[in-house]
């Protein structure tokens, strides 16, 4: 093991200021090897030395607010680290397309990276192969759990699986902390539950929904999750709209030019969910937003599927994700994996663990 | 990384055979680095050369049966393995204690360990101390996923949580899949359940307990796990006797000289059980068999407990494991990992996907 290591971050924002706290614990408690703070950049400022001198990573926020310094461009600070006198990793804090398309150009000179970013590992097939050719070739790692289900052991149990021999067939699960919210709200396993438009305005009031929340509503959070774990059990996916993904947007409301105007025209709409959720009701059912990955028919769909009430993804609550693994090796009964997988802490904590293991291979 | 990896391996029983299957994949498609199989051992033989030349891993326990040569001894094996031109991981598939013993010798020796063997990590805490000590003064590794839960991501998440600057609360769960399969026909969630003795004599004969099922019924393997968890999560636990362990043997039938003695006894003691599940049944519940480590207070115990019928510990399936992490990120719904605990495959499973970390960090 290395004597010291470079860490360089892109993005302060929720995910950003968490990990930072999580890595000044992390750089106290470990003194082997030392970890540096080299580089730190929000979207419109940036902190670091000619010298890669360590960052202070206790007061890297506060430093990073007052700099007058912009970012580096993508390009140069590919530049910069692979010049750096150490190992570097690169930590993605953002969900940033752009910074996902440079991963292949950073780990091709060497610079490790982990993140949370779906971005780079859910888009075209082609920046997937351009990424790990890349690592393959140089060597340097790119850990990226917190990807799917937050911290949550999703993406390390699935390459476990995959990696000993194991043949994964199937691969379900409630992937979307905000769906799950909702829906354990709108059509809970005992009681009523609340009207559709009602549960979505309260989801947002608590934080629970991206600020339009149409962005939690079209699916697409959810199938970018599935394009990956689906790549990693070996199907080429070529992209997140590249199988079935049923959006929950009524099609009149996609126009609505902000998400203000969508949740006050909601309502008109409810009678839609009501009879999905009725139909199940029916059956002794409640309806859910899953994701599915069927691995020998090459089927990946996300929509709303009816379950027992006392089906383990009928039985999830709050907003927490549950990912089943059906594998040859389990047999009738997956392997699962259940908990929070939304969250600032519980996602730079898989960043954070991701980390460790890179640097115990540096 | 290393361009050449040697595998040592002791103990090729159930366990053993499925490690060597999912090795000899392994092998195939991972050229690099190249991994050799230089020794393999049962109590009574072994196959090695000099040289530590390649033994072909497919037909490695053929080999074994015929050879003539016997084990060499712990000491012998270490100086053996040390003497290595290539790094060195020994695979211990036994759940021998002479061999957990003699793990600090081979850290020492720079030789990495991975093992399913709860023996040297639920022993004494001192030998666990000396483990530990011995790993972090040489740099060779050592990895024990499977020692419990099998292949399930117990240890690897609850390192991963307490490395990371989580605060582990409590751990609970059911931790024995001849205890989960037993309780789960005997108390299940729907339907009545049969007489405790013949649930037994059932579980024994599908092979879901130890020869003699009082190894099982003690409690001592689910105190174990949990001397395992409690000292990961940050408790300096004795030993796996240091805690209340409720044992499921009646007094009377723990002189019995044979497990064919104890099973035809048995049926005269079925009334204690039975009044212990009317008991939970008066208040709707089911009566499990789990393991719980209060971090706080340190409170470890083994013993029976009630359970809502909706509980998940309660709605288990077959002989699953179930293990829930309570932390201070995760808050009030815990972490839970779910799926079987026990079996060749699932257990190598775990062995195999330690031995693939080992060798990226050599």
């Amino acid at each position: 093991m290395v004597n010291n290591v470079l860490i360089a971050v892109i993005g302060a924002g929720g995910v950003g200021k968490c990990f930072l706290g999580q890595l000044a614990t992390l750089a106290a408690r470990r003194p082997s090897p030392k970890l540096d703070l080299c580089y730190i950049c929000s979207s419109k400022k940036a902190v670091f030395s000619a010298d890669y001198a360590g960052i202070d990573i206790n007061s890297a926020t506060e430093t990073l607010a007052a700099s007058p310094v912009a970012p580096k461009s993508l390009t140069a600070l590919a530049d910069y680290l692979a010049a750096a006198p150490s190992k570097v990793v690169l930590v993605d804090n953002t969900s940033s397309q752009d910074v996902a398309d440079s991963y292949p150009l950073f780990l091709g000179k060497g610079v490790s990276i982990v993140t949370p970013n779906k971005k780079a590992f859910s888009g075209s097939y082609d920046l997937w192969k351009a990424i790990f050719s890349a690592s393959e070739a140089s060597g340097a790692k790119v850990y990226h759990e917190s990807s799917v289900g937050a911290g949550l052991p999703v993406i390390s149990t699935l390459k476990d699986l995959v990696d000993t021999g194991d043949k994964v067939t199937k691969i379900e699960g409630v992937f979307s902390g905000t769906m799950s919210f909702l829906f354990n709200s709108f059509a809970p396993t005992e009681g009523k539950g609340g009207q559709w438009s009602a549960e979505v305005k309260n989801a947002k009031a608590l934080g629970y929904t991206e600020p339009d929340p149409r962005d939690d509503l079209n699916g697409l959070d959810v199938a970018r999750k599935l394009t990956i774990l689906a790549r990693l059990a070996g199907l080429p996916v070529a992209s997140p709209t590249a199988f079935p993904v049923q959006s929950l947007i009524p099609t009149e409301l996609e126009s609505c030019t902000s998400g203000d105007e969508f949740l006050e025209k909601l309502p008109a709409f409810d009678s839609q969910m009501e009879a999905t959720k009725s139909e199940a009701e029916a059956e002794g059912k409640v309806v859910r937003f899953v994701g599915s990955i069927d691995v020998a028919t090459q089927n990946v769909k996300v929509g709303l599927e009816k379950f027992d009430r006392s089906h383990p993804i009928a039985a999830l609550k709050g907003s927490d994700n549950i990912i089943s693994f059906y594998t040859e090796r389990y047999g009738s009964n997956p392997l699962i994996i259940q908990g929070a997988g939304a969250g600032g802490e519980v996602t730079a904590m898989g960043v954070t663990a991701d980390l460790i293991k890179v640097i115990s291979q540096l």
